[in-house]
Protein backbone atom coordinates (compact mmCIF):
# COMPACT_ATOMS: atom_id res chain seq x y z
CA UNK A 1 0.00 0.00 0.00
CA UNK A 2 1.02 3.59 -0.76
CA UNK A 3 1.77 5.41 2.08
CA UNK A 4 -1.10 8.24 2.41
CA UNK A 5 1.20 11.00 3.10
CA UNK A 6 3.23 10.86 0.18
CA UNK A 7 4.94 14.21 -0.90
CA UNK A 8 4.24 15.48 -3.93
CA UNK A 9 6.86 17.86 -5.49
CA UNK A 10 6.98 20.07 -8.29
CA UNK A 11 10.03 21.78 -9.92
CA UNK A 12 9.65 25.01 -11.45
CA UNK A 13 11.29 26.41 -14.54
CA UNK A 14 12.28 30.18 -15.10
CA UNK A 15 13.37 30.64 -18.53
CA UNK A 16 14.54 33.91 -19.59
CA UNK A 17 17.88 36.24 -20.43
CA UNK A 18 15.84 39.05 -18.38
CA UNK A 19 15.87 37.40 -14.64
CA UNK A 20 19.43 35.93 -14.93
CA UNK A 21 20.91 39.32 -15.87
CA UNK A 22 19.31 41.06 -12.91
CA UNK A 23 17.20 43.53 -15.13
CA UNK A 24 14.09 42.14 -14.03
CA UNK A 25 13.02 40.68 -10.67
CA UNK A 26 11.65 37.58 -10.87
CA UNK A 27 8.33 37.23 -8.66
CA UNK A 28 6.47 34.38 -10.34
CA UNK A 29 8.37 31.48 -8.20
CA UNK A 30 6.98 32.82 -5.01
CA UNK A 31 3.75 33.15 -5.96
CA UNK A 32 3.55 29.77 -7.64
CA UNK A 33 5.21 27.79 -4.44
CA UNK A 34 2.22 29.32 -2.73
CA UNK A 35 -0.25 28.27 -4.65
CA UNK A 36 1.27 24.70 -5.08
CA UNK A 37 1.68 24.52 -1.52
CA UNK A 38 -1.96 25.10 -1.12
CA UNK A 39 -2.69 22.50 -3.30
CA UNK A 40 0.05 20.44 -1.16
CA UNK A 41 2.76 20.56 -3.73
CA UNK A 42 5.99 21.06 -2.63
CA UNK A 43 8.22 23.11 -4.66
CA UNK A 44 11.59 21.21 -4.78
CA UNK A 45 13.99 22.87 -6.74
CA UNK A 46 13.53 26.18 -9.21
CA UNK A 47 15.86 26.70 -12.36
CA UNK A 48 16.11 30.45 -13.81
CA UNK A 49 17.71 29.47 -17.35
CA UNK A 50 18.36 30.71 -20.00
CA UNK A 51 16.47 31.28 -23.49
CA UNK A 52 18.41 28.59 -25.53
CA UNK A 53 17.11 25.94 -27.20
CA UNK A 54 19.72 23.12 -26.43
CA UNK A 55 19.37 24.51 -22.72
CA UNK A 56 15.79 24.35 -22.25
CA UNK A 57 15.29 20.74 -23.93
CA UNK A 58 18.21 19.59 -21.49
CA UNK A 59 16.66 21.17 -18.31
CA UNK A 60 12.90 19.66 -19.41
CA UNK A 61 14.65 16.36 -19.83
CA UNK A 62 16.13 15.94 -16.90
CA UNK A 63 13.39 17.80 -14.50
CA UNK A 64 9.85 16.26 -16.08
CA UNK A 65 11.06 12.63 -14.71
CA UNK A 66 12.51 13.71 -11.06
CA UNK A 67 9.37 15.57 -10.66
CA UNK A 68 5.76 15.00 -10.20
CA UNK A 69 4.45 18.02 -11.88
CA UNK A 70 6.82 20.73 -13.80
CA UNK A 71 6.32 24.31 -14.38
CA UNK A 72 7.44 26.97 -16.75
CA UNK A 73 7.18 30.44 -17.28
CA UNK A 74 8.37 32.49 -20.32
CA UNK A 75 8.82 32.46 -23.40
CA UNK A 76 5.95 31.60 -25.36
CA UNK A 77 5.19 34.91 -26.56
CA UNK A 78 5.03 36.33 -30.15
CA UNK A 79 8.97 37.47 -30.27
CA UNK A 80 11.61 35.67 -32.29
CA UNK A 81 13.38 35.22 -28.42
CA UNK A 82 9.85 33.19 -27.68
CA UNK A 83 11.17 29.62 -28.06
CA UNK A 84 9.77 27.55 -25.13
CA UNK A 85 7.15 25.68 -27.24
CA UNK A 86 9.10 24.56 -29.84
CA UNK A 87 11.98 24.00 -27.70
CA UNK A 88 9.31 21.58 -25.18
CA UNK A 89 7.97 20.07 -28.13
CA UNK A 90 11.31 18.47 -28.59
CA UNK A 91 11.72 17.51 -25.29
CA UNK A 92 8.94 15.28 -26.07
CA UNK A 93 10.01 14.52 -29.74
CA UNK A 94 6.91 16.03 -30.69
CA UNK A 95 6.15 18.03 -33.72
CA UNK A 96 5.75 22.00 -33.16
CA UNK A 97 2.87 23.26 -35.87
CA UNK A 98 -0.28 25.65 -35.55
CA UNK A 99 -2.23 24.31 -32.86
CA UNK A 100 -5.91 23.74 -34.27
CA UNK A 101 -8.03 25.23 -30.77
CA UNK A 102 -5.02 27.44 -30.01
CA UNK A 103 -5.24 28.65 -33.77
CA UNK A 104 -9.14 29.26 -33.50
CA UNK A 105 -9.13 30.77 -30.21
CA UNK A 106 -6.37 33.54 -31.12
CA UNK A 107 -7.85 34.06 -34.70
CA UNK A 108 -11.29 34.77 -32.84
CA UNK A 109 -9.69 36.93 -30.34
CA UNK A 110 -7.81 39.53 -32.87
CA UNK A 111 -10.10 41.98 -35.14
CA UNK A 112 -10.00 41.08 -38.75
CA UNK A 113 -6.97 41.42 -40.47
CA UNK A 114 -4.79 41.57 -37.30
CA UNK A 115 -3.75 38.44 -36.46
CA UNK A 116 -0.29 39.08 -38.31
CA UNK A 117 2.61 36.64 -38.29
CA UNK A 118 3.56 37.14 -34.59
CA UNK A 119 0.27 36.60 -33.36
CA UNK A 120 -0.11 33.22 -35.69
CA UNK A 121 3.06 32.36 -34.00
CA UNK A 122 1.75 32.04 -30.61
CA UNK A 123 -0.70 29.02 -32.17
CA UNK A 124 2.36 27.07 -32.40
CA UNK A 125 2.48 24.27 -29.79
CA UNK A 126 3.30 20.82 -29.48
CA UNK A 127 1.23 18.56 -31.26
CA UNK A 128 -1.86 17.54 -28.79
CA UNK A 129 -0.94 19.45 -26.24
CA UNK A 130 -3.48 20.42 -23.61
CA UNK A 131 -4.39 24.41 -23.63
CA UNK A 132 -4.09 26.73 -20.70
CA UNK A 133 -6.75 29.49 -21.14
CA UNK A 134 -5.56 33.05 -20.69
CA UNK A 135 -8.52 35.16 -19.61
CA UNK A 136 -5.89 38.21 -19.92
CA UNK A 137 -4.59 38.48 -23.27
CA UNK A 138 -5.70 35.54 -25.12
CA UNK A 139 -2.48 33.38 -25.98
CA UNK A 140 -2.82 30.05 -24.24
CA UNK A 141 -0.19 28.56 -22.20
CA UNK A 142 -0.23 24.41 -22.70
CA UNK A 143 0.52 21.40 -20.91
CA UNK A 144 2.51 18.65 -22.19
CA UNK A 145 2.50 15.31 -20.04
CA UNK A 146 3.63 16.54 -16.21
CA UNK A 147 5.17 20.04 -18.02
CA UNK A 148 2.51 23.21 -17.42
CA UNK A 149 3.88 26.11 -19.80
CA UNK A 150 2.92 29.62 -18.25
CA UNK A 151 3.65 33.16 -19.73
CA UNK A 152 6.22 35.18 -17.83
CA UNK A 153 4.02 38.47 -17.15
CA UNK A 154 2.74 38.11 -13.73
CA UNK A 155 -0.51 39.31 -14.04
CA UNK A 156 -1.20 36.85 -17.33
CA UNK A 157 0.10 34.06 -15.38
CA UNK A 158 -1.95 34.78 -12.11
CA UNK A 159 -5.26 34.76 -13.84
CA UNK A 160 -4.38 31.23 -16.38
CA UNK A 161 -3.51 28.99 -13.13
CA UNK A 162 -6.31 29.58 -11.44
CA UNK A 163 -8.47 27.50 -13.90
CA UNK A 164 -5.20 24.67 -13.40
CA UNK A 165 -6.57 23.80 -9.78
CA UNK A 166 -8.38 20.68 -10.85
CA UNK A 167 -5.46 19.71 -13.02
CA UNK A 168 -3.16 19.05 -10.13
CA UNK A 169 -3.14 15.95 -7.98
CA UNK A 170 -1.62 17.50 -4.91
CA UNK A 171 -0.59 15.78 -1.13
CA UNK A 172 -1.85 16.82 2.21
CA UNK A 173 -1.75 20.45 2.33
CA UNK A 174 1.23 21.96 3.68
CA UNK A 175 0.92 23.84 6.64
CA UNK A 176 3.07 26.61 8.64
CA UNK A 177 3.81 28.18 12.16
CA UNK A 178 5.79 31.32 12.28
CA UNK A 179 7.23 32.89 15.39
CA UNK A 180 9.09 36.18 15.44
CA UNK A 181 11.27 36.06 18.06
CA UNK A 182 13.17 39.86 19.13
CA UNK A 183 16.67 37.50 19.56
CA UNK A 184 19.68 36.78 17.71
CA UNK A 185 20.05 33.12 15.80
CA UNK A 186 22.96 32.21 18.04
CA UNK A 187 21.02 32.32 21.44
CA UNK A 188 18.40 29.93 20.40
CA UNK A 189 20.31 27.55 17.91
CA UNK A 190 20.98 24.75 20.61
CA UNK A 191 17.37 24.52 21.76
CA UNK A 192 15.30 24.88 18.60
CA UNK A 193 18.14 22.10 17.15
CA UNK A 194 16.75 20.25 20.38
CA UNK A 195 13.24 20.77 18.94
CA UNK A 196 14.23 19.79 15.99
CA UNK A 197 15.56 16.52 17.07
CA UNK A 198 12.30 15.31 18.75
CA UNK A 199 10.23 16.34 15.54
CA UNK A 200 11.69 14.42 13.01
CA UNK A 201 8.74 15.33 10.43
CA UNK A 202 8.79 18.81 10.80
CA UNK A 203 10.77 21.49 9.08
CA UNK A 204 12.29 23.76 11.15
CA UNK A 205 13.40 26.54 9.57
CA UNK A 206 15.11 29.89 10.92
CA UNK A 207 15.11 32.84 9.56
CA UNK A 208 17.15 36.33 10.89
CA UNK A 209 15.63 39.55 9.77
CA UNK A 210 16.23 43.16 10.09
CA UNK A 211 13.33 45.55 10.02
CA UNK A 212 13.29 49.07 10.73
CA UNK A 213 16.22 49.16 12.62
CA UNK A 214 15.05 45.80 14.43
CA UNK A 215 16.54 42.46 14.47
CA UNK A 216 14.96 39.34 15.20
CA UNK A 217 14.37 36.03 14.36
CA UNK A 218 11.53 34.13 12.24
CA UNK A 219 11.06 30.21 13.38
CA UNK A 220 8.75 28.78 11.02
CA UNK A 221 7.75 25.43 11.00
CA UNK A 222 6.07 23.31 7.85
CA UNK A 223 4.45 20.32 8.07
CA UNK A 224 1.36 18.13 6.71
CA UNK A 225 0.38 17.09 10.58
CA UNK A 226 -1.39 20.17 12.57
CA UNK A 227 -1.39 18.20 15.68
CA UNK A 228 2.38 17.90 15.24
CA UNK A 229 3.07 21.48 14.79
CA UNK A 230 0.91 22.54 17.03
CA UNK A 231 3.03 20.14 19.72
CA UNK A 232 6.05 21.21 18.04
CA UNK A 233 4.96 25.11 18.74
CA UNK A 234 4.31 24.25 21.96
CA UNK A 235 7.65 23.45 23.09
CA UNK A 236 9.43 26.63 20.81
CA UNK A 237 7.38 28.84 23.09
CA UNK A 238 8.46 26.90 25.86
CA UNK A 239 12.04 27.26 25.84
CA UNK A 240 11.49 30.97 24.50
CA UNK A 241 9.70 32.01 27.45
CA UNK A 242 12.33 30.17 30.07
CA UNK A 243 15.09 32.09 27.79
CA UNK A 244 12.88 35.19 28.81
CA UNK A 245 13.20 36.29 24.90
CA UNK A 246 10.16 38.79 23.26
CA UNK A 247 7.86 37.12 20.96
CA UNK A 248 7.00 39.90 18.63
CA UNK A 249 4.55 37.94 16.42
CA UNK A 250 3.14 35.05 15.76
CA UNK A 251 1.14 33.56 12.73
CA UNK B 1 45.05 31.21 -29.65
CA UNK B 2 41.92 32.12 -27.37
CA UNK B 3 39.41 34.28 -28.51
CA UNK B 4 40.15 37.08 -26.77
CA UNK B 5 36.23 37.85 -25.77
CA UNK B 6 35.69 34.57 -24.32
CA UNK B 7 32.38 34.67 -22.18
CA UNK B 8 33.09 34.31 -18.89
CA UNK B 9 30.11 32.99 -16.80
CA UNK B 10 28.86 31.90 -13.00
CA UNK B 11 26.19 30.13 -11.56
CA UNK B 12 24.18 31.23 -8.55
CA UNK B 13 22.41 28.48 -5.92
CA UNK B 14 20.18 29.50 -3.31
CA UNK B 15 19.85 27.31 -0.93
CA UNK B 16 16.94 27.78 1.07
CA UNK B 17 13.60 26.39 1.94
CA UNK B 18 11.96 29.54 2.94
CA UNK B 19 12.61 30.82 -0.75
CA UNK B 20 11.54 27.55 -2.17
CA UNK B 21 7.82 27.74 -0.13
CA UNK B 22 7.21 31.29 -1.76
CA UNK B 23 7.83 32.48 2.65
CA UNK B 24 10.70 35.35 1.27
CA UNK B 25 11.17 36.52 -1.81
CA UNK B 26 14.44 36.52 -3.59
CA UNK B 27 16.84 39.73 -4.21
CA UNK B 28 20.13 38.39 -3.91
CA UNK B 29 19.87 36.96 -7.59
CA UNK B 30 19.31 40.30 -9.21
CA UNK B 31 21.38 41.91 -6.79
CA UNK B 32 24.21 38.95 -8.05
CA UNK B 33 23.60 39.28 -11.36
CA UNK B 34 24.21 43.30 -12.30
CA UNK B 35 27.26 43.15 -9.30
CA UNK B 36 28.69 40.48 -11.63
CA UNK B 37 27.44 41.79 -15.40
CA UNK B 38 29.35 45.02 -14.00
CA UNK B 39 32.38 42.46 -13.99
CA UNK B 40 32.07 40.85 -17.25
CA UNK B 41 30.54 38.01 -16.12
CA UNK B 42 27.63 36.52 -16.98
CA UNK B 43 25.25 34.44 -15.13
CA UNK B 44 24.36 31.33 -17.12
CA UNK B 45 21.96 29.50 -14.32
CA UNK B 46 20.39 29.82 -11.00
CA UNK B 47 19.32 27.05 -8.52
CA UNK B 48 17.04 27.65 -5.58
CA UNK B 49 17.31 24.34 -3.72
CA UNK B 50 16.55 22.67 -0.81
CA UNK B 51 18.48 22.76 2.16
CA UNK B 52 19.36 18.92 2.32
CA UNK B 53 23.30 18.05 2.42
CA UNK B 54 22.35 15.43 -0.99
CA UNK B 55 21.00 18.11 -2.93
CA UNK B 56 23.83 20.83 -2.01
CA UNK B 57 26.62 18.41 -2.75
CA UNK B 58 24.93 16.72 -5.85
CA UNK B 59 24.45 20.23 -7.40
CA UNK B 60 27.50 22.01 -6.63
CA UNK B 61 29.52 19.14 -7.83
CA UNK B 62 27.47 19.62 -10.84
CA UNK B 63 27.74 23.29 -11.34
CA UNK B 64 31.52 23.48 -10.15
CA UNK B 65 32.79 21.70 -13.65
CA UNK B 66 29.87 23.89 -15.94
CA UNK B 67 30.55 27.46 -14.44
CA UNK B 68 33.71 29.39 -14.01
CA UNK B 69 32.40 30.94 -10.76
CA UNK B 70 29.43 29.54 -8.61
CA UNK B 71 27.67 31.86 -5.92
CA UNK B 72 25.59 30.39 -3.18
CA UNK B 73 23.58 32.03 -0.65
CA UNK B 74 22.04 31.10 2.33
CA UNK B 75 23.09 28.32 5.31
CA UNK B 76 25.99 29.96 6.80
CA UNK B 77 24.25 30.42 10.25
CA UNK B 78 24.39 29.11 13.39
CA UNK B 79 21.14 27.05 13.50
CA UNK B 80 20.49 23.24 12.95
CA UNK B 81 19.14 24.42 9.07
CA UNK B 82 22.47 25.91 8.13
CA UNK B 83 24.32 23.26 6.53
CA UNK B 84 25.76 24.63 3.47
CA UNK B 85 29.82 24.52 4.87
CA UNK B 86 29.57 20.83 6.04
CA UNK B 87 27.62 19.89 2.15
CA UNK B 88 30.36 22.53 0.34
CA UNK B 89 33.19 20.27 2.51
CA UNK B 90 31.88 17.09 1.31
CA UNK B 91 31.90 18.34 -2.36
CA UNK B 92 35.21 18.86 -2.49
CA UNK B 93 35.88 15.80 0.05
CA UNK B 94 37.59 18.25 2.42
CA UNK B 95 37.41 18.35 6.61
CA UNK B 96 35.36 20.50 7.90
CA UNK B 97 36.41 21.83 11.45
CA UNK B 98 37.06 25.18 13.56
CA UNK B 99 38.88 26.66 10.76
CA UNK B 100 41.49 28.97 12.52
CA UNK B 101 41.19 32.64 11.13
CA UNK B 102 37.53 32.07 11.28
CA UNK B 103 37.37 31.30 14.67
CA UNK B 104 39.71 34.00 15.77
CA UNK B 105 37.40 36.40 13.84
CA UNK B 106 34.57 35.15 15.88
CA UNK B 107 36.10 34.94 18.98
CA UNK B 108 37.25 38.80 18.92
CA UNK B 109 33.91 39.58 17.37
CA UNK B 110 31.71 38.36 20.60
CA UNK B 111 31.96 39.59 24.36
CA UNK B 112 33.78 37.49 26.41
CA UNK B 113 31.42 34.40 27.58
CA UNK B 114 29.41 35.48 24.73
CA UNK B 115 31.09 33.10 22.10
CA UNK B 116 28.72 30.24 22.72
CA UNK B 117 28.28 26.66 20.72
CA UNK B 118 26.28 28.35 18.03
CA UNK B 119 28.42 30.97 16.80
CA UNK B 120 31.61 28.57 17.18
CA UNK B 121 29.42 26.45 14.68
CA UNK B 122 29.84 29.44 12.21
CA UNK B 123 33.62 28.70 12.10
CA UNK B 124 33.22 25.36 11.17
CA UNK B 125 34.65 25.84 7.21
CA UNK B 126 35.88 23.53 4.85
CA UNK B 127 39.44 22.76 5.44
CA UNK B 128 41.72 25.29 3.88
CA UNK B 129 38.72 27.90 2.16
CA UNK B 130 39.69 31.19 2.11
CA UNK B 131 37.14 33.59 3.77
CA UNK B 132 35.16 36.46 2.77
CA UNK B 133 35.42 38.93 5.06
CA UNK B 134 31.53 39.90 6.67
CA UNK B 135 31.89 44.19 7.86
CA UNK B 136 28.14 44.04 8.80
CA UNK B 137 27.65 40.84 11.64
CA UNK B 138 31.10 39.43 11.98
CA UNK B 139 30.72 35.60 10.71
CA UNK B 140 32.71 35.53 7.35
CA UNK B 141 31.67 33.71 3.96
CA UNK B 142 34.35 31.45 2.41
CA UNK B 143 35.47 30.40 -1.02
CA UNK B 144 36.85 26.82 -2.14
CA UNK B 145 38.44 27.20 -5.75
CA UNK B 146 35.72 28.65 -7.41
CA UNK B 147 32.61 28.34 -5.08
CA UNK B 148 32.15 31.48 -3.21
CA UNK B 149 29.36 31.07 -0.08
CA UNK B 150 27.62 33.77 0.91
CA UNK B 151 24.77 34.33 3.32
CA UNK B 152 21.48 34.91 2.28
CA UNK B 153 20.16 37.97 4.21
CA UNK B 154 20.75 40.54 1.60
CA UNK B 155 21.62 43.10 3.21
CA UNK B 156 24.68 40.89 4.66
CA UNK B 157 25.39 39.88 1.92
CA UNK B 158 25.90 43.04 -0.09
CA UNK B 159 28.37 44.24 2.66
CA UNK B 160 30.24 41.09 1.84
CA UNK B 161 30.54 40.83 -1.83
CA UNK B 162 32.46 44.64 -2.40
CA UNK B 163 35.55 43.14 -0.79
CA UNK B 164 35.47 40.27 -3.56
CA UNK B 165 35.78 41.95 -6.90
CA UNK B 166 39.64 41.42 -6.90
CA UNK B 167 38.70 38.13 -6.99
CA UNK B 168 36.89 38.14 -10.07
CA UNK B 169 38.63 37.78 -13.88
CA UNK B 170 35.74 38.48 -15.64
CA UNK B 171 35.84 39.37 -19.51
CA UNK B 172 34.51 42.52 -21.33
CA UNK B 173 32.15 43.99 -19.45
CA UNK B 174 28.46 43.68 -20.77
CA UNK B 175 26.85 46.47 -21.92
CA UNK B 176 23.08 46.78 -22.48
CA UNK B 177 20.53 49.27 -23.84
CA UNK B 178 17.09 49.49 -23.83
CA UNK B 179 13.83 50.96 -25.68
CA UNK B 180 10.62 50.64 -24.30
CA UNK B 181 7.78 51.30 -26.82
CA UNK B 182 3.99 52.63 -26.52
CA UNK B 183 2.88 49.29 -28.13
CA UNK B 184 2.22 44.87 -28.33
CA UNK B 185 4.64 42.87 -29.10
CA UNK B 186 3.36 41.26 -32.65
CA UNK B 187 3.17 44.67 -33.95
CA UNK B 188 7.29 44.33 -33.89
CA UNK B 189 8.06 41.28 -33.52
CA UNK B 190 8.76 40.07 -37.34
CA UNK B 191 10.73 43.36 -38.14
CA UNK B 192 12.71 42.75 -34.26
CA UNK B 193 13.87 39.44 -35.89
CA UNK B 194 15.01 40.77 -39.00
CA UNK B 195 17.65 42.99 -36.68
CA UNK B 196 18.51 40.02 -34.72
CA UNK B 197 19.45 38.07 -37.79
CA UNK B 198 21.77 41.00 -38.82
CA UNK B 199 23.05 41.25 -35.35
CA UNK B 200 24.20 37.62 -34.25
CA UNK B 201 26.12 38.75 -31.53
CA UNK B 202 23.99 40.76 -29.80
CA UNK B 203 21.21 39.64 -27.65
CA UNK B 204 17.67 41.03 -28.19
CA UNK B 205 15.22 40.30 -25.63
CA UNK B 206 11.07 41.38 -26.24
CA UNK B 207 9.49 42.24 -22.45
CA UNK B 208 5.99 42.92 -22.74
CA UNK B 209 5.03 45.43 -19.46
CA UNK B 210 1.58 46.68 -17.59
CA UNK B 211 2.51 50.11 -16.25
CA UNK B 212 0.13 51.98 -14.60
CA UNK B 213 -2.79 50.53 -16.70
CA UNK B 214 -0.79 51.27 -20.32
CA UNK B 215 0.57 48.60 -21.96
CA UNK B 216 4.06 48.80 -23.65
CA UNK B 217 6.99 46.40 -24.93
CA UNK B 218 10.78 47.12 -23.97
CA UNK B 219 13.65 45.88 -25.95
CA UNK B 220 16.83 45.29 -24.46
CA UNK B 221 19.77 44.85 -26.03
CA UNK B 222 22.67 43.47 -24.79
CA UNK B 223 26.44 42.72 -25.68
CA UNK B 224 29.84 43.21 -25.15
CA UNK B 225 30.88 45.63 -28.05
CA UNK B 226 29.60 49.12 -27.99
CA UNK B 227 29.42 50.19 -31.60
CA UNK B 228 27.41 46.65 -32.53
CA UNK B 229 24.80 47.84 -29.59
CA UNK B 230 25.00 51.30 -31.13
CA UNK B 231 23.92 50.08 -34.76
CA UNK B 232 21.45 47.57 -33.67
CA UNK B 233 20.15 50.73 -31.73
CA UNK B 234 19.76 53.01 -34.58
CA UNK B 235 18.00 50.12 -36.55
CA UNK B 236 15.51 49.34 -34.06
CA UNK B 237 14.75 53.17 -33.58
CA UNK B 238 14.78 53.43 -37.74
CA UNK B 239 11.85 50.60 -37.44
CA UNK B 240 9.87 51.76 -34.53
CA UNK B 241 9.99 55.03 -36.47
CA UNK B 242 8.89 54.09 -39.56
CA UNK B 243 5.34 51.98 -38.02
CA UNK B 244 4.95 55.51 -36.09
CA UNK B 245 5.05 53.80 -32.59
CA UNK B 246 5.85 55.81 -29.78
CA UNK B 247 9.04 55.61 -27.63
CA UNK B 248 8.42 56.34 -24.11
CA UNK B 249 11.98 56.20 -22.83
CA UNK B 250 15.47 55.00 -23.75
CA UNK B 251 18.06 53.96 -21.46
Amino acid sequence: MKKANKKVNAAIIIIGNEILSGRTQDINVSFLAKWLNDLGVIVGEVRIIEDKEEFIINTIKEVKNNFKYVFTTGGIGPTHDDITSKSIAKAFNLSCGYHKEAYGILEKYYKPGEFNKGRKKMAKIPDRAELIYNPSSGAPGFIVKNVFCLPGVPSILKSMVTGLKNKIIGGKKILSKTISVNTVESEIAKSLEDVQNKFKDIEIGSYPFFRMGKIGVSIVMRSTEKHQIDDCFKQIISFIQKKKIQITDRE
